[in-house]
């Protein structure tokens, strides 16, 4: 069993070695391969500080490392794609340019994440090309690239590749979160969720069987990217919903915007944060008697990341049937979606596949935006494939959070030009 | 065959007079009974002219006016309903109030739609008992009533009255406008037209059996209460489809909201000016030396109001299967809308209904939207039937003109206030 | 204008022939040209007497006749195909083989319609082929050739020639003795039918607007082909629906069965009954004194079938919005049937289309067999684009007027061996 | 935690009470309750036989009888129906009326189906309104109430009644018989299994992740009470599926009736077989030494029966996540077929309840049927709940199994009186 990782020098990477190390026997692996850039100095920091945590470890499957795709995905079972093309500094642009029209920026929502998955697609359709050719016949693609979601949907919809599965740590998250709380276990827990990667909702919560929906509602993940709102908590409880905190951009667009830029002036933006944490990480990863993830990972972001992506792995290679929530075709799971959206909705895994589970009707206060951000992902990608500026802006006319007529048109120029740029030096 | 008009003493009524003294005998009319309050002096002033018009056409068919909804419906064949509760201060509210929390203000979309409608609901409740009770057991509603397509939602869905028509007049305008560009008749133009009432799209025109789409996005009626801008006409062109003029307040909301303010604080809201140019009006309908429709209604709007209802009539009572663009029940003739939504489609007119016509699906770039607004409907609609201001903001958060956050809980506080004072003295 | 007829030489060309010069002027036609293949006698005799028609209507529209497609459907605007591969003896073995596996033998339906459609699918293969060359670029083919239903799927579905519309002479047939009965004209009936082509139902019959559906359950069409049967009629009130007579096959199959033995015996199949009709039609059509549609033709059946054609024609000329009940893709207008059926329905005509109406949910006693034949349809064309036995075998599982095991495998291949004997001449 | 069986008295209880003592802790079962008819010493024989089982394994739970439906449901949490209305004889008529019809007669399908529904259908409406009033709030009712799938579309859609979990042995064995083969166990094996109880296919087999479905193709479970068939086999083989056995009676119709009407005149059909079988049981279960379930109880079919009930009363006891095959609504699972149908399908399995796993579309050869004989389910339940035989005679026109004609007339009023004899007793 071979997993390989595209995108292997991400700085995450230590964690989701340390999860390869607790799980490998459930999964019977036997080589890690890690595939990056080669002009990439931060690549070759991580990929040896991997190595030793799997030398402490007393080698339990080999790991390589490496810049050619074929050596990295022959015969491979599974492939986890975590790259970032156009780098932190593709991130940095997408939460800076639509702050210029007052619009929310973001990399994996509006038009951040517009511009993000433009500068994907064409990374994605390479990788996908040398899957099919180099890797196992129904090998599996894990996918963490942003907008996870857009990118879901190309690979799945546009591309026809359907061992595509669409990762997020937010619902391995609230589950957990759910779980404590309940002084159970995750797998005591049954979430009625739907939606689309980082806009999301659950209008029903099982523990242990019983219905504890409305003692669950403020159990809510908050990851560190997002700034706590005591409005959205109420929100939610009005709801009687559990919200993906990515969904304070479109319910409370205004506070977000306002805060955003305080935000961006004062300490900048999130990417501009996250640069500086990972240049200190990487100064860490490279002490050769370093030999584990550092505590220090955690600020980074991500929590759970290793678990939702080693779990789901290790559950494709047995016949367990644990629910995972991931990113796939509907397939009639959400009755009154159509059946080829992709959605990010519970599937039960064993070694065939991840089926979803039918969970009947999705409500009507979120079915309006799920249309219209599916529509707004489709015409992004077809913006992509029909090489069409056209259909770029009927994608962006149709985002709650991008700016309206000629500011729009700005816009949108402004992010084509800063994405033509970064993906320059991209073969 | 007997017309009940309820909202008799509406200034538009002389036009619907003289279209019915037009098409009367195509549709075997015997009587019209006009409808309204009777501490009306307008209703008397507006019923007298008609009475007078009647006479000058030697009487072809009786008029009769009162106010008990008895003497009014008892069967009728046909209701037509243009009452307006909460009169034009309802409307000036509607328009006045949103603008306040830096919203559009519009009396059939967004925060004064949802306003509108809820003065609506109960009054619509109680003339559609009336009609079970005394009119014919067939008898068909032709609704002009704002916000047309809510209340068209509520009657066909939640109080179950099918043979409701919603009518508009800018379908009609919009084939007319095309037919007099081509120089031909109206029969010979087929638009692909679908949405809801203020928010349809047209993506496919034919004249004669010609695809003259391209050629025909220019054509679009302009009614007087939306101000022109070369850039919607632009976002036509680029759509490549004809757009309700209501688009512009989604397409181009920041735009019409800054003309919206400066209308407003220059020469008043449109319903402001409407009040006025009614006073007038009235004044002019007193003249008993009056015995025609005046010039000066067509400064109040409305253009073709009077052919959308008394054609469509004239067509319910024969078999010509002349088309007919009304506010009814889907029921499959767009694909990928739910077949119970109450949508603004073509018809097939004859004596024994109105028949949705099938076009397929409705393109990517409008179904988001459409299930947006008809959800927004439906809360708005249980938000009335359950009493729940919770329902209500839940309608608000879906729609996009509205404000977000603490904005939108006072804004609805104070139209919820407004519209009980209105309403206090409608029983 | 110009009507191209593939399968001129049909002996009920002298009907379609009386219809066109009835009503050429409502639809500008200048030329009609009648193809059929060079070896045949009858085709110059039907020819003939044709011309002797239009002659003796002073020449309203050139009448030509001929053997190369290219001439025949170059630039036409219509195309009529109304051929028989296999000609009769075709017909006589899709009614002969299958009794001899004690099941029904008919050319339309069952084993017989499968033998007849294989028959069929190559033939309208190549001149929808030549259709695409040569004829202008929305040219619409109105099809008789059996069995229409499949032959429709077949060319609407997997041809994905949208512009064909299958005919059938029932529903006229229906309508006009409606019509009759109720003292009106057919604009004023209205028919809630819906299904496959001799596969119908109509569970709703309105005149002038009234629901007589009750009333008109005796109106049933009958065909000469199909027996009369007291039974069937005591079925169609219980069912409180109007029957398609060719339903007696499904719903008393025994009783069918035995007739047909017993028919067979004595005088003959209906195929062989139909052949001696011809050849007495052709002697009679040879004398050069005959200018018009003789008396004997009226025995052969088909009756109205030139209206069915003549007037739909004339209505895709004009902007009459008549309804007509064709062979369509269902689009919506049968909301519980896939959208992808073609089915006998009615559509709206007009010079841009035929658009299907809505008529709302099929029955629940109509619907099983409706997907059943469908699938039937389906898997017998699946049988022919992908040449295999397996699949034509699983096509007549499907069908309850097949026989089942041996018999079913033995029958098949009696009937390929058939079909390939007749069809080893054609091109 | 306390189960009730409903007709605790059947033979195969001795299997059922088996399962319980082996599976009790993993369900912390704590009591389970007998009901049944007072007046059958048969159920005082089975039940002491059951207490005597008990006491052998030290009494892990409380065992109780009696005769009343308060006692046995108070505060239950899973109710197990096995009852038979109208006893043996009941079944007995079922098989041997429709064969005077020259029509397979079977107590699950086709007319006995339909009659054998008939006397189910009140006592079940009896049992669940006693469910709903003193069992728990959610309690859960497992069924092998014959026939098993149409009162599960009765419980279901016409009682609402969602906790409700139709089963079969069937799919249990067919996964079994599975596993066996390719020596691996049941977890390892799924399918894709789809359609209805006793009407069912299988098109997709994976074990332990691989597709070996040619490979499993003669791995069908061949129950005692359908004589195997070479033929079938090869069908199985052409159709590349796996057959439910009861298919035989729909692919192979005439060679299946010839065989009935052989064995019936030979030794009895199998009811009466089987009423043979039980008397020798109970003679067997009365004696007092006897404390095991017997050899014996194997002849009388029902393979794994205890199984199929026992784990999934256990997995609804656990968050285990297992897969079950079970009759219940579709819910979008078969995405072509309506979302409101009992059907046969996997669902996964944990404490808040069994969720159907989506498949994606039904194969065409299969959907037509499905349709059949769902809308004949619902045709003879409204003739249940309208008391009406002319929806009666509906239903069977539906049905591929049953006469046509005049003989389906005198074979309702047939079967319709021997019920009414058999229930005159039944409260």
């Amino acid at each position: 069993m071979k997993i390989a990782v595209i995108g292997g020098g991400s700085t995450y990477m230590p964690e989701l070695m340390e999860g390869l190390l607790k799980h490998h026997n459930k999964m019977d692996l036997q080589e890690v391969y890690l595939l990056d850039l080669k002009d990439s100095t931060k690549f070759k920091t991580v990929a040896e500080l991997c190595i030793r945590m799997v030398e402490k470890a007393d080698n339990p499957f080999d790991l390589k490392y490496g810049y050619e795709s074929a050596d990295a995905l022959t015969d491979a079972d599974f492939i986890i794609q975590q790259y970032r093309p156009g780098l932190i500094e593709g991130r940095i642009n997408d939460e800076k340019i639509p702050l210029k029209y007052s619009s929310i920026g973001q990399e994996t929502t509006g038009a951040g994440g517009f511009a993000c998955g433009l500068r994907g697609f064409p990374v994605v359709e390479k990788y996908i090309e040398a899957i099919r050719k180099w890797a196992k016949p129904n090998a599996k693609v894990i996918n963490f690239t942003n907008p996870s979601g857009m990118i879901s949907e190309f690979a799945v919809h546009y591309l026809e590749y359907e061992n595509f599965y669409g990762l997020c740590n937010i619902p391995v998250n609230m589950i957990q979160g759910i779980a404590e709380s309940f002084n159970t276990e995750r797998e005591a827990v049954f979430l009625r969720y739907y939606g689309l990667n980082h806009m999301s909702w659950v209008d029903g919560v099982w523990v242990n069987g019983e219905d504890i929906t409305s003692k669950a509602l403020k159990e809510v993940y908050k990851p560190e990217n997002i700034p706590e709102s005591a409005e959205f908590e109420e929100l939610a409880m009005e709801m009687q919903m559990i919200l993906n905190p990515y969904l304070r951009y479109y319910y409370l667009t205004r506070e977000m915007l306002k805060e955003e830029i305080e935000s961006a002036a004062e300490k900048g933006t999130r990417g501009e944060q996250v640069r500086k944490i990972e240049k200190e990480l990487v100064a860490k990863y490279s002490r050769k008697d370093l030999d584990k993830k550092p505590e220090e990972l955690s600020q980074r972001g991500g929590s759970m990341y290793s678990t939702a992506a080693v779990e789901l792995i290790r559950d494709l290679c047995n016949n367990d049937n644990r629910l995972h929530i991931i990113n796939t075709k509907n397939n009639g799971a959400v009755e009154n979606l159509p059946s080829d959206y992709v959605l990010e909705i519970n599937t039960v895994v064993s070694k065939d596949a991840a089926k979803p589970v039918t969970i009947g009707n999705a409500d009507k206060r979120t079915t309006g935006l799920i249309h219209t951000i599916k529509n707004f992902e489709r015409l992004t990608i077809e913006s992509y494939t029909q090489n069409s500026t056209t259909k770029a802006k009927q994608a962006l006319m149709l985002h709650p959070l991008a700016p309206k007529g000629k500011e729009l048109d700005e816009m949108i120029k402004d992010l084509l030009d800063s994405n033509s740029k970064l993906m320059k030096n991209v073969s």
